[in-house]
């Protein structure tokens, strides 16, 4: 059938899509989210089929701007359209939906399907629901990491000891990486390190470090700082490292569900080819694992999945309980770092945090005495000279000074209602706060705690300020604040928990970083 | 917020749909497939989120057409925008997701939030999986027909004994409902039948139907016909009774699966207040249900749904290996089943089929002999008369004659290759071949089956003829023919059914009609 191509002006997301009159729909027998393959000057591309009534005119075929520019179209274009046979990743999606064990080429299949966008959200989704109540044995986690390693780009620096560091994320405030690159790159070791933006907190690594410098970088460029350096930081979503995750993570986002957690990590750790990796699992009563039992279990999932792709791995369990450091929000926590490299404040949870895990990276390439190690590097210089390189050879000001990093001007200062131990501090609504507060779009909200967990405060004590960069934005953050209350201040002797009155909803909780 | 509405001219497909701007979805903090609330002059809509970089500019909002008309809204209005919450009913699909059983409320909520578009496509998939994987007891499965009964419409005719058939499927050219209907009208009987149109088969019998008048009645049109007439061939989908069902099953489709087939079918009986009911089971070789022992452990579910919504259910297991009669296609099996009414034509296993389940609701309702009564009733001529009036009643001609009826100018006479016995009949492939000639959207393509299995056959003799509209969709079905045999002619003494040499792909198999 020939359809006229009629260019709409409209983005579908990264998926080519492709708008039907509904009569030529019933024509060519395609319903809506089915597929059909569109071919112009022998280029062929399959597309989704969204169906209209009256937007498209009969004869036509509505264009999205992916489609037009992969088949470079313009209006007019005469296009031969038809039914596209099914993609056989559909058949392999089943098979999971009937508990069958998928094989490496069916989960490549499928991996290769949702990254050129040949799968509908519902199927992406089903796949995606499947291995959550199925799960994934050892051997499809495995295929799962290596399809997302080969349907991406990778970095190949051709180097036999490469060293990385992941965080599952979920507590609040932590810069950790921030320091941790550049304590390791200073050292001659080489850290190719990925990070994300956050998606339901208040800052992923990526937000953090764009404070200092740029940190969306393609590959090559990724490969000029890092053959320089040692180091790098930068943003995995425009690296197009392992990209089926980031749309795999589209469907379990909303669902609370996190089944590729595994796979997703190591992949990308896999894609810059390293050959050291320390996890850091952060633990505890807020956080995103509760229990050591939990976080030991992830443990021995994540080592030996490292032990298949060849990376050898160690975790660390960390406290989750707490905000790391006195800073939550990208420039707060920028400027944290900033002076911790540059020996100007005292952060003893962070440099704490930072010395475990640089450290374990050392001894894990064979130094000895790895904490102390880290610990001589930062009080040394050497760990900010080597930042200052970083961030010069990302197109950042090497000269940055920590006044540069500018906060909102809007001020809310929060004081002890009572006097007291804080008992305490809940991670989840301090992100809700620096949320409303504007992070981490806007780079100079967040917040600074005057006080942490185990401290003594008087009535009156200032608890902690929230900063914003706009009124509207402080305003929300106040008003969650006329709800609920992220501190808890108390005798030390109170027992209660809190009371159950009728059937509890779950609260929405953290969603891993990968 | 507040942005201004763009109205972009687009559909979405049912689902309340706006565009953003990426710096604006940022802002707000949303990302795609997110929710917001969007509010203008005193009335609040949660609609589904697309985030775009160029085809809404910053300030604006791309408003969908289903979104404009729920509003009211032009260039250029003023709209408030903020960040929806979280459905419940995520939690409650989630809680599905983690194998616990769902309550009456929770599912009401989540079957809600599907009908008024408050979830995604990914959401509604997840839903859709975890019932296919996990399964769903007996009182979920009530839940969900009750659920999917109160949100949509209704036909209350204030009667006590309101009759009803149902045929699960699968096996082509079934025009037994264009039969049984006017047979029991014309016994005083109300039957307000609703029937589908085709989804992955020839034609639906709403598709069939349309035929010979109109079928897209709404309810009050439906009510008028049945107060009448005590019957009706109306099409499902305008009536909009148990509209979540037709969002699931686009989840299901590409799928394979049909986790809801049990509740899908009942509650659109139990909308039409339906107090007896016969469901047909087509069964075996080429049909959805393939072995007698399955089709009887669907049963006994169904006949326990019907109990426990108050509907008295009997099923009647019917051979599916072959076409019902002689006919496939919306116009071809419409003049056949006029002319069995007619009393014009012999088609044996048509009639005899057509006479087992009217029949049985003739038996169901206290009426002796109901196969014998059900031959009279057609034979005598009443069946027809009644027919004719319901014709005339949906919008009709009551005076159609079978010429009336036209058939695709193109045809193509299919010869035996070999002389034998036919021994069986494909029926995935003769749906193929009729639905490449045009059925069901162009009414007149199908087939005419010349000679059924059991039929001896000598080389050279016609076994089909294949009838089309337009002489490129005939190409197309002859095309699959090269490739295929629908028609199996044998000694009866051949004992292979197929080989297998390399890893057998399972074809894409059927939905059940529902």
């Amino acid at each position: 059938m020939h359809l006229k191509a009629d260019i709409l002006g409209i983005e579908s997301g990264g998926k080519p899509t492709v708008f039907l009159n509904k009569s030529d729909a019933e024509e060519i027998g395609i319903s809506a989210s089915g597929r059909i393959t569109i071919s112009f000057k022998k280029k062929t591309l399959t597309v989704i089929v969204n169906i209209t009534t009256a937007s498209v005119n009969r004869g036509f075929i509505g264009i999205s701007e992916e489609v037009k520019q992969l088949l470079g179209l313009k209006q007019n274009h005469v296009l031969d359209i038809a039914i596209a046979a099914f993609p056989k990743s559909l058949q392999f999606i089943h098979n999971k939906l009937t508990r069958r064990r998928l094989l490496y080429d069916e989960i490549y299949e499928i991996v290769k399907d949702v990254v050129q966008g040949n799968l509908n959200e519902s199927e992406i989704s089903a796949f995606v629901t499947a291995l959550s109540m199925q799960g994934l044995d050892m051997d499809e986690a495995t295929s799962l990491a290596l399809a997302m390693v080969e349907t991406g780009e990778q970095l190949d620096l051709g180097k036999k000891t490469i060293v990385d560091k992941h965080s599952i994320g979920g507590v609040p405030g932590d810069k950790t990486t921030l320091l941790v690159v550049p304590i390791i790159a200073s050292m001659g070791l080489t850290i190719p390190k990925v990070s994300s933006r956050a998606i339901t907190s208040a800052g992923g690594t990526a937000d953090r470090a764009e404070a200092l410098m740029p940190v969306d970088l393609k590959i090559p460029e990724m490969e000029q700082v890092v053959r320089k350096s040692n180091g790098c930081i930068a943003w995995g979503g425009s690296l197009d490292i392992a990209p089926a995750d980031d749309i795999f993570v589209r469907s379990e986002y909303s669902l609370y569900i996190d089944p590729m957690l595994l796979p997703s990590i190591m992949s990308k750790k896999k894609a810059v080819k390293a050959s050291h990796l320390v996890i850091d699992i952060p633990t505890g009563r807020g956080s995103k694992m509760q229990t050591i039992s939990e976080s030991d279990f992830l443990a021995k999932e994540l080592i030996e999945l490292g032990r298949r792709l060849g990376i050898h791995t160690q975790c660390v369990l960390t406290n989750g309980e707490k905000p790391v450091g006195f800073t939550l929000g990208p420039s707060l926590e920028a400027r944290e770092a900033l002076a911790v490299l540059m020996n100007k404040a005292v952060v003893p949870d962070l440099v704490d945090k930072v010395c475990h895990i640089a450290g374990s990276i050392f001894e894990m390439v064979g130094k000895k005495n790895g904490y102390q190690l880290a610990r001589e590097v930062l009080r040394s210089g050497k760990a900010e000279q080597k930042m200052r390189e970083i961030i010069n050879l990302q197109g950042g000001d090497s000269k940055i000074k920590i006044d540069d990093l500018t906060i909102g001007e809007e001020k809310a200062v929060v004081r002890a209602k009572r006097s007291g131990q804080i008992s305490w501090m809940d991670n989840m609504i301090l992100i809700e706060l620096a949320r409303a507060a504007g992070a981490p779009k806007d780079k100079g909200a967040g917040i600074i705690f005057s006080k942490k967990v185990g401290d003594k405060v008087r009535v009156g004590d200032v608890l902690y300020t929230i900063y914003s960069e706009k009124s509207r934005k402080m305003s929300r953050a106040i008003e969650i604040l006329s709800e609920t209350e992220p501190f808890g201040i108390g005798d030390n002797t109170e027992m209660l928990i809190h009371k159950i009155k009728e059937s509890p909803l779950v609260k929405r909780s953290f969603i891993m970083d990968r």
